[in-house]
């Protein structure tokens, strides 16, 4: 939480108010989650979404299934219900995972109280996680205004307080700017087909902080012309290899970055890691429906809420929602450890930080 | 002209008659130019666009200017009008400078049959290029069909028939392969932010093509599946040394083929080629109204032409048009004289083509 107002998901008595993203950027508005049923639409329909945001709404859930009772039967069904809302982003799994291995053991009186206890838990750790990684992108941010202020930050979909439940992972290091009197300046991607950019756009404008809205084919241009000093995404899920799945067209820019020297950082708390993963050929990537790229949400002439149709709903469309960066492009990963080598990450090692601001060498 | 209905520009007594595009793909809508003011604002607001067309068009524009009377003066207010329209395509300065060294040396009374007569003709010789072009490109899809059928060709933009004064530039190869039977399945990138993929699906629904409409951002994991067999792209400016400018979010697509050995290739006539212009570097970008992302047209649930804003109008826009892709990245440019290697371009020269199907090499 920001603010009273600036919040994606709290409790209210034995529900969950959360605000609706799926409104945003033309509207505010909140929704109660009130049952299983809720949390899981809430997570399918993408009224909250980023990853750590979709594992804590997860867990949230499978708090609201425990009330009308927690047998085993009830539990298996909340955690087989929330799991299958979406497929890439780890943090679901992970979260899930995490209120099993609390809940399982304990009699059935105790899971109630336990699951809120534990869903609460998981979000106030994000909050922290997310602090740290906002200190750590901060010292690449000083490193990167030696050669140009502000600082110019790419950032792709959003990854920040929106996609949290506080501060954000990508704008973690923003904010940390903004805090410590660093001038910052952010160029954010558009985000075709769900345009998650209007949330970041919305996120900036709500802070006071400059940023600058482009459409995605345009990042290329704007390294080669030098405007842009790093690059920080986030990530649906870290392959063991430090291979990265995160929103689709990600990995354009990890490419247009190496061939600029520009340095690319996906910052993610740990619970985005997926050890059991080998590489990024092993995730899973969501396929969603074609009426994402056919139609297109807004506001009409009158300031109202309205969609239009782009395309005729007989064209057919290929809609990936995530996208693999290899390792190798990625010049480092920010989490709440610190900054660490994509190739060289390893369950609670840290590593030495890479030197920022040297991109990755090795090409023409 | 492909049919009486299928067409982007004609002449209907000492007037034009254009296909709208800006209406597209919603609306069939046809439109008169009488005088040079309604041709140089068909240019520039895009209800013809492509940088074949818009050459054609401009000096069709310049045979309506003289239609009042075609003094000196008449003739320099034309040329400095059209010239001023866009900035990108060489092929409205080409085609200027083509009437104008036509119509300065003749006298003053036939000017204005020799004004319509030299237009007629770069429309005419467009058609023949494109054929050309088509043909030429057909041996490097046959070739492709050796590893896999259908042949899956990747484009961008639109540089179909609506682009041109009939069969397209990247799409010409498209056309010829189905009328010599080869099967071929087109990935159409969505290209934002003004969405003239749409264009590109609407044509080759008309013409019954298999086709499947993609955001721009997934351009790299398709690749990366290796569903992609060759990109092929239409070209604003070709410069001296083989850089191209096209339409923003060429460049990502590039860098991604090469990461992914696609060949990737341009199709241009020869008057896309500008010799004047060392590199790319030295290409003058357009850079249009922020309201083209801001805002996105299409259809209302009624069926109407609507408009929504995604952003507010305050929001601060990079808008460029067009992006640069450095010759070392594109495989081989097809114009009307063959496939030439990108950084072996020769005023008429023609060369021996690259072998198809290798890839840029040379890369991890």
């Amino acid at each position: 939480m920001i603010s009273d107002r600036l919040f994606t998901i709290r409790e209210e008595g034995d529900s969950l108010l959360i605000l609706d993203q799926t409104l945003l950027p033309h509207q505010y508005a909140t929704r109660h989650l009130n049952a299983l049923a809720d949390a899981a639409h809430a997570i399918r329909a993408m009224q909250v979404r980023g990853a750590p945001l979709i594992g804590i709404t997860a867990a949230y859930g499978v708090a609201l299934a425990l009330k009308e009772g927690a047998s085993n039967k009830a539990l298996d069904h909340a955690l087989q219900t929330l799991a299958a809302t979406r497929p890439t982003a780890v943090n679901l799994q992970w979260a899930l995972a995490r209120m099993e291995a609390v809940l399982r053991p304990l009699p059935v009186a105790k899971r109630r109280a336990a699951a809120w206890a534990e869903a609460r838990s998981i979000a106030q750790e994000d909050v922290a996680a997310n602090r740290r990684i906002g200190e750590h992108g901060l010292a690449l941010l000083q490193h990167a205004a030696a050669q140009h202020t502000p600082v110019r930050v790419m950032t792709h979909c959003n990854a920040g307080w929106l996609a949290t439940a506080g501060w954000g992972t990508a704008l973690a290091p923003v904010y940390a700017a903004r805090a410590a009197g660093l001038p910052v300046h952010v160029w954010v991607s558009e985000t075709r087909p769900r345009n998650q950019g209007l949330l970041t756009a919305w996120e900036l404008h709500a802070a006071g902080m400059p940023h600058t809205l482009f459409a995605d084919n345009a990042a290329g241009l704007l390294m080669q012309r030098g405007e842009v000093d790093l690059v920080i995404v986030g990530a649906d899920r870290i392959a063991a290899n430090g291979d990265v799945a995160n929103k689709i067209g990600t990995y354009l820019k990890a490419l247009a970055a190496r061939e600029h020297n520009v340095p690319f950082y996906v910052a993610a708390p740990l619970s985005s890691i997926d050890f059991a993963c080998a590489d990024g050929l092993r995730i899973p990537i969501e396929e969603r429906d074609g009426s994402e790229v056919r139609h297109v949400g807004g506001l009409d002439r009158h300031g109202a809420r309205a969609a239009v149709a782009l395309a005729a709903d007989t064209t057919a469309v290929a809609n990936p929602a995530f996208d693999i960066t290899p390792a190798r492009l990625i010049t480092g990963i920010i989490t709440q450890h610190g900054v660490c080598a994509a190739g060289k990450l390893r369950s609670g090692e840290q590593t030495s930080p890479p030197s920022p601001g040297k991109g990755m060498g090795g090409r023409q």
